[in-house]
């Protein structure tokens, strides 16, 4: 399995994906799950995926080549010269759908799981900083400042630490720290969530991902876990006690 | 949905279950999932339920008849008068066995699930502290030292803080607080699971199910899951930052 989140703050998105992949529980690897796409003080862009690694590897191989034509021939659609993010979204969904339409027959014959779930988030150029969620039939949500978060894959270990602390006004740093406690909770609770863990935040205006590689002994990271672990600890212990 | 957890430590069993049962998203309805059976100074047991409502009255219908029967004729077996805890699983198995047999085909049928799974945790004069989670097939394990707790239902949300804090030798009263603070967070998360909650403590050797229902206005409750979520709140705001 995986665990991605993705959060569409005011101050900008924040964006963490771990690396495992497993085929059973004796089939492990480690693939990135967290794809950045850049348009130099155009656009910035990333995608998230869950699921079938063979559909997700395809859907971005695909993106990735709408890219390359896009820059030989600037009429050629691609997510990093559509018109808007949502118009992003919609070539994504498309990807999905095109690839599954393809393959699902075969996979599901073979009594694999075919579904994919993608997170897409960024910014361009005078637009807004936006936030997707697409699904396996290539349809896809948007996050808003009611829901300012979006998960795919084993969500609902993480997902506690999210609904108390996220706001649409969450500073960046809070916003890093919270999707790290998220993602620490998870890794404790289920084995098919691994180290390493790949994040991505993208300052709003900015339109430059900035990214960072957490291996297993990331001091800071270290830190954030072994502090949040001391931390709930305390103050479970300093609970009031209920008679029974 | 439902979320029932049950710990087995040195000093008893802890179990803790909500009430809140649906057929869709639009008829909610509250009932008992916690069941507790007793017989005096040699017994005390309870049974907790997720699933299929039909499938878990029936099968607690037939735990309650056997009981009964049980007590006219001492030879009638029942989970009452099982020479085990462990025999006592094994009428419940066979209880979910032959619900299933008789009615999954035309529950399957109309589209909805059949499943259900079991929380069976006891103790019986001469014998240990036992719990076992009973699956659909009618077979079941055992928590140990190593595993001393079992979920079932939507147990994703609430196991990070078990995984933290439970331990064998945890004592009764901090295993109250965590059972509570795994539940707040799987209330906070998900709406399939709803207030009021049915404690049930099994001291060692006491041979007495002690039992607290939980309202929503529940003075202690609301105390613990106030004060968690400040400090959850105020432990998140000390971490460290991270550069990115």
């Amino acid at each position: 399995m995986t665990y991605c989140v993705g959060l569409r703050l005011h101050a900008g998105l924040v964006l963490l994906a771990d690396t495992r992949t497993n085929a059973g529980v004796d089939n492990i690897a480690r693939f990135r799950k967290l794809h950045v796409f850049e348009r130099s003080s155009e656009r910035a862009a990333c995608l998230l995926t869950a699921g079938n690694l063979s559909v997700t590897q395809s859907v971005i191989a695909r993106i990735e080549s709408q890219i390359e034509a896009g820059r030989h021939d600037p009429s050629s659609p691609s997510i990093l010269n559509s018109a808007t993010l949502y118009d992003a979204a919609l070539l994504i969904g498309e990807a999905m759908r095109d690839v599954l339409s393809r393959d699902r027959g075969a996979i599901e014959a073979q009594g694999a799981a075919a579904d994919a779930t993608l997170l897409f988030g960024g910014q361009r150029l005078g637009g807004e900083l936006r936030l997707f969620q697409i699904y396996p039939a290539g349809n896809f949500i948007e996050a808003t400042d009611d829901t300012p978060f979006l998960q795919i894959g084993e969500h609902k270990y993480g997902k506690p630490i999210l609904d108390r602390v996220i706001r649409p006004d969450t500073t960046l740093s809070e916003a890093v720290k919270a999707v790290l406690v998220s993602m620490d909770s998870t890794l404790r609770s289920n084995l098919s969530v691994g180290m390493p863990l790949d994040l991505c935040v993208i300052r709003a205006g900015e339109l430059k991902p900035r990214q960072l590689r957490i291996e297993a002994d990331h001091a800071g990271y270290r830190q954030i876990s072994d502090r949040w672990a001391s931390s709930l600890r305390e103050a479970f212990h300093q609970l009031p006690d209920i008679d029974v």
